[in-house]
């Protein structure tokens, strides 16, 4: 019989891995390749960054409570997110869809309306496409193209020991919308009679439902003259995203629970599902915020903007990858969040 | 109640331009946008372009005929046509996967061995992508990118009148080999212990499952000098692509039926099937040959390339677009290919 590895057993990054580790680029435009939030190409001298993101109905996305504007919206912010964590700027994206036929073309507008908004809000062209019947479900791939100056693209791996480690934002708000909305469905389906209580969710749906790409952030960074030295998006979770930067630049990571923003709707949301807001933070995804590192140097300038904590510091690779709690006890980061606490 | 438009009553190209019509391309690198093979992108004064394709399973692709490594290497190569179509070079690709768990790492090897196969001939650079898992189904999403020297990337909407229409190798293969593997298929469900009888069909079995992109013309083009007024690649038939270039261009198109060019094997398998051989070759997609109309005065410099056939000529509007028989009646080419003969 052949050999039958099952696809789990590699998990997610571990299939990337396998099936890219033996590429071997062939053209002097391929300047970063699979391993980032996106690549870059060098164009004559100039750079340009690309990625690209797949979302699949029942995986990445509930229609039973997505809106369909909203998710358009989100189809190019989840893209144009990964840009952003390049330090570029997005400029174009392309859009293919598969198509069932329960898809009227009132819903596609209702769709597209979503798609346009954030182009524009992002400025950002929509270039191309394909459209395709698809049996069931629906499928949605967008590929973001982005311009940055040359050279100041920022990957993963090129975090240095002793940098401060920043994220964007606040955490774990996304996750808590999810956990409402699966609830309010699961309640839904079993009684329909029941009116859906989602009034004081508003916040962490929002987070959900219509998240917001950190341009205003990429704005900053280069007004104020600050080169993070790695930076990537949070989309799996802020202990995901860690781990990334450590294992790519080859170094271990210190951060301090008291230090991770969490919004005060997010800590209430947690309560009510008596999650720990922290795990949440740690270990929930889609909040699309930031996380970089920058040289001590630039500490200061940093304080002027709000938006940005400071949340602990790379390290040796030899001390690991720790979190300091609140209660001053020390736990590994593990990728499935915070492990010990559960 | 909410009205319902049937996205079928638009057809897959009156959708597309029903949901692109109101795009305002804002940046001004967006120099080809929705409408072509590929869009096109300024880089600073130079040129890129790029392209992409979703394929579905049982869609796009029948996994109980296509070799994993066939379906990787042809995900490659719908896409790079597209490239080259836009007299382009590819350069790099981006791919993403929806994956159901029926897949093993085994099997995804395959498919990545027939991907890489296709990059390391074209050379093409696998830059990044996405993988997901899906409910059900194979999901492949493809993006290309490409250069082309500045100012030479060719549209399909800028043909002239009197231009010569060119296409390249053979056409109505695919078709054939489709309608031979789909005829096993039903046998082999019907009966399985019937041994399949494809004896002397692997040319259009071949066709269908290994396309190649015509880098080959390309390349010829370039060398001798012949800039074509119009281009793209044939995918959907024909008749549809000198369709899209009249529409395109605003002309009309004469063409003869005796200038069309099929392979002796592709008709031999027409007979088989009692198929009118020019009614696959106009209707019949997948060769992914390239379709472009090139100046009268180029035509000398045509002659050198046994690949390219002069198949007519581009017409005013007024004069519509037809075909003329070897028996030398005049018929509307449709869409549909060559209805009139059905």
């Amino acid at each position: 019989m052949e050999p039958r590895t099952e696809i789990s057993s590699l998990g997610e990054f571990g299939l990337i891995e396998h099936l890219t580790k033996n590429i071997e680029l062939q053209n002097a435009s391929s300047i970063v390749g699979v391993g980032d939030d996106a690549a870059v190409i060098d164009h004559f001298g100039k750079q340009t960054v690309i990625t690209t993101d797949l979302l699949l109905e029942g995986v990445h996305f509930d229609l039973a409570y997505t809106p369909l504007k909203h998710l358009g919206y989100k189809s190019v912010i989840v893209n144009i997110s990964d840009v952003y964590a390049m330090n570029a700027t997005p400029t174009q994206i392309t859009l293919s869809l598969g198509l069932s036929n329960r898809f009227s073309v009132e819903a596609l507008d209702e769709f597209y309306e979503g798609v346009y908004a954030a182009c524009e809000k992002y400025g950002v062209d929509l270039i191309g496409g394909d459209t395709a019947s698809s049996l069931k479900g629906f499928v949605i791939s967008v590929t973001a193209i982005g311009e940055v100056a040359p050279d100041k693209f920022v990957r993963r791996s090129t975090a240095q020991k002793g940098d401060l480690i920043c994220c964007t934002g606040d955490l774990g708000g996304a996750y808590l919308g999810l956990a409402f909305l699966e609830r309010e469905k699961k309640i839904f389906l079993e009684s329909p009679q029941v009116k859906p209580d989602l009034e004081g969710e508003k916040y962490v749906i929002g987070r959900l439902l219509k998240p917001e790409a950190r341009k205003d952030i990429i704005d900053f960074l280069g007004d104020a003259e600050i080169l993070p030295t790695a930076m990537m998006d949070i989309s799996d979770g802020l202990s995901s995203e860690i781990l990334h930067i450590c294992k790519q630049s080859n170094l271990g990571a210190v951060i301090y629970e008291e230090k991770i923003p969490i919004a005060e709707d997010t800590r209430n949301a947690a309560f009510k599902f008596e999650l720990d807001p922290t795990a949440c933070a740690l270990s929930g995804g889609e909040d699309y915020e930031l996380l970089f590192t920058i040289s001590q140097n630039d500490y200061e300038k940093l304080l002027l903007n709000e938006q940005i904590s400071v949340i602990g510091y790379m390290e040796e690779p030899e001390k690991g990858k720790k979190i300091i709690t609140k209660g001053g006890n020390t736990f590994d980061i593990t990728a499935q969040g915070w492990n010990a606490f559960r």
